[in-house]
């Protein structure tokens, strides 16, 4: 008998009868510092052994932030726990339909930590269960690669990071060190140069630029004076990458200032990604072996006339021709998904 | 009878002879985030109106934090108010003697704080004592230029910032807007800049540098990873401005990074300087006008073979050549009093 914890979040289960949910799932879940996608989705459209282009989800929980780093190791494993039972409720099975499990979660960062969830997991379902466990950088290279764990993905939103794998297990990453030690090219750090270049325009240090006016005037603030109290008010870094549209808004406008502001995160964000495949040799040595790159953030997002992923591709793609840039058309937790998927494939 | 506040702080003055402190005095404040000195001085020495050059402090009192954007308006308040009457009660003097108070300090950014603090301070001493109030940059500058309020002050320790100050009474400064917001020329600054390099190197995007080595040497660390851990556990920017004197140590042993750090940090204390000296007009037209730059703080301390303050002055000095460069030969809380005695001595 498995454990009953968390307030009987299991509960749903005793309500099923024995013959319920017949058909074979598969848990995939996308863990955040914002929020937790877990998706359900049934096996056998898979098990010819070739892969549905868009692949059924039958259920999706949502919950908050599951970054043990964050919130703690409890409060992290509550939310884990709870997001995955609803999302077996929402499809009407129970844990003994479940073949696979793959949760994505941010802060895994070390084998101890994957370890100690594992555990964790392992006693939650029943022994049969193929049990894996990821940071969330895993989830988006498979949402990109429909499960494959291949190449190389950057990720931009409010922070940056890159990660690779090659095909024979081997890993490597760049950026994701936060703001204080240089993530140049998130969103924060476009974001931090945009006000820096406010402040220098206004006490003489640098040239004039339209940063001034529409940053002043999206924030509702009067002078640039104001920007030191509004950016000690709160040290979120989110809302401060949330500036990045005026950023790019002004470019577009010719602003020169936030011109070179783009270029340079454009330089950062290509140089991540090609420490990455130099590590690891993913385009091989002449640079041309194809390589997947998952692009994913809302730095990323092609919406914009000054686009900053097609800028970081093109950069990247001089110096590995190879490389064969994805924006994914799945969400993270489906990656996940896919990727417990294509281990169980090639178990049996 | 002035108000008796703060648990008696004044009751020294009573068990004092009526006609004991006969020489009349200035006492001279400065007000910091990390500590608070004040210095009492006799007036007497400069009557003839020639300041001494090595002016005699009777008493100092130390304290702790007296920016109230820090501690709150009453912890501010209590800690200024003991400090005074400590220095005070060491001369063997009561505020009868007082002749003239100059308040430098920092988080005093507004004439309305200028304003609440110059009122508070009027409420404690006799009718008929001069009361100053300042910033803590105002102090500085008086400490370069003997109390005479012309010039400009660069101050780089933990963070920089400059001011510049016209005969005219006119007013300008320069950076002083915090890590986030570019001051890239500071002790904070510098180190950040060296973490970053060594996370660079670590996961390729960077060259090679002898700061890694000697920075996870002087941490402890047995790897980059850990920085991460390291920067995150504590936000202080003193803990991380620490490093200053390592990356220095590494661009004296020859090392490309730590030199270009550095190199970058003299071109933005000195554009700092630039903008402020511009906006002013300090040096004329032509750049020649004769106008005092005082440096302080850790980042330009002449104990170094790579000396940061040396490379500042050069570059500043090809544009002005009209800037006096002056390394203070005595404390900011002499400097405030000296001010006041210069005030003083203007409307005798």
């Amino acid at each position: 008998m498995k454990r009953e914890r968390n307030g009987g979040v299991w509960d749903f289960e005793h309500s099923m009868a024995p013959a319920s949910g017949g058909q074979d799932l598969i848990l995939g879940l996308d863990g955040g510092t914002t929020s937790t996608v877990c998706i359900s989705m049934p096996i056998f459209p898979f098990t010819d052994g070739v892969l549905h282009p868009d692949p059924p989800v039958l259920a999706r929980a949502i919950a908050g932030c599951s970054n043990h780093n964050s919130v703690g190791e409890t409060a992290a494993r509550e939310t884990l726990e709870h997001v995955m039972a609803d999302a077996l409720s929402q499809s009407g099975s129970t844990r003994s339909s479940v073949r696979a499990v793959c949760l994505a979660v941010s802060g895994v960062n070390h084998p101890t930590d994957q370890e100690r969830i594992l555990n964790w997991l392992r006693a939650i379902f029943p022994n049969e269960v193929k049990c894996f466990v990821h940071n969330d950088a895993v989830a988006a290279m498979a949402s990109g690669t429909m499960g494959k764990l291949h190449g190389c993905v950057l990720i931009a939103g409010t922070g940056t990071i890159t990660y690779g794998y090659t095909e024979d297990g081997r890993e490597a990453r760049a950026a994701g060190a936060g703001p204080v030690l240089g993530d140049w090219g998130s969103g924060y750090g476009i974001a931090a140069m945009a006000l820096t270049a406010v402040i220098r325009a206004y006490d003489g240090r640098g040239p004039q630029t339209l940063l001034t006016s529409s940053i002043l005037q999206a924030l509702q603030l009067s002078s640039p004076d104001e920007l030191i109290g509004w950016t000690y008010a709160d040290p979120s870094w989110a809302r401060i990458a949330a500036l990045v549209p005026i950023v790019v808004s002004c470019a577009e406008s010719g602003d020169e200032v936030a011109n070179g502001i783009l270029h340079d995160a454009v330089q950062e964000l290509a140089e991540s990604v090609r420490a990455v495949v130099s590590r690891l040799g993913l385009c091989g040595e002449d640079g041309k072996d194809r390589c997947p790159l998952v692009m994913v953030g809302g730095v990323l997002e092609a919406n914009k006339k000054w686009d900053i992923g097609k800028r970081v591709i093109s950069l990247v793609s001089k110096e590995f021709p190879g490389m064969r840039p994805i924006r994914p058309k799945v969400e993270p937790a489906v990656g996940a998904a896919l990727l417990a998927w294509n281990f169980l494939k090639e178990e049996s």
